[in-house]
């Protein structure tokens, strides 16, 4: 996906007083399923061990089941897991951002008009 | 507007580092047509009237011409105006917003099924 598109289209997912989803857990997926670990995740977007650990929690919580499976220590010290649901969560929370963008597109370029030139 | 919509898709206008427009602005510059004043707009919005002043002078660096126009004193105390470019603002991000909302209804209402139910 562009880049630009996370910047300019966000979507949130409330459920309740949560956020089920949004871009910066759809990131977190990412960076886990990459690293297999909560915590070199968290690393990797700037953001604490606990920080990081409250967003999966929150993400588990929301979904019928869970989004992230971890698993503790022993040799080689644990990790985690982005579940079935997990990737179809965030691919199609991607698809959600796709589609905004393709339908916003072109009257956003038009809007940047109203703008000074950069 | 459905006033979901703008907790469920928000759209950013960036300008470099700046953001020229975004939910909270669109909301800052509807209080400030309301009330005739960026304080009570703030005090509205449950902003400091500093942060309500920084958002307005962001806006109004980013934009060919200045967003709002404020009045100093005299007798009532000064105000302010939503300029025309202000209010053309305001309505065509309404719109990219609309539009954004209606690409992804449908698919975010079937988004939701993998949700526990609420």
């Amino acid at each position: 996906m562009d880049p630009s598109v996370k910047k300019i289209v966000r979507i949130g997912v409330p459920l309740g007083d949560c956020y089920a989803m949004g871009p910066g857990k759809a990131d977190l997926l990412d960076a886990i399923q990459e690293t297999g670990s909560i915590s070199a995740a968290g690393r990797k977007l700037g953001m604490s061990y606990r920080r990081a650990w409250l967003l999966v929690d929150e993400m588990n919580q929301c979904f019928r089941t869970p989004l992230v499976e971890a698993h503790l220590g022993g040799v080689g010290g644990g990790g985690a897991k982005v579940t079935d649901l997990g990737l179809e969560a965030v691919r199609r929370y991607r698809e959600l951002q796709e589609q905004a963008w393709t339908a916003v597109r072109r009257p956003f370029h038009d809007y940047l008009g109203l703008l000074k030139p950069e």
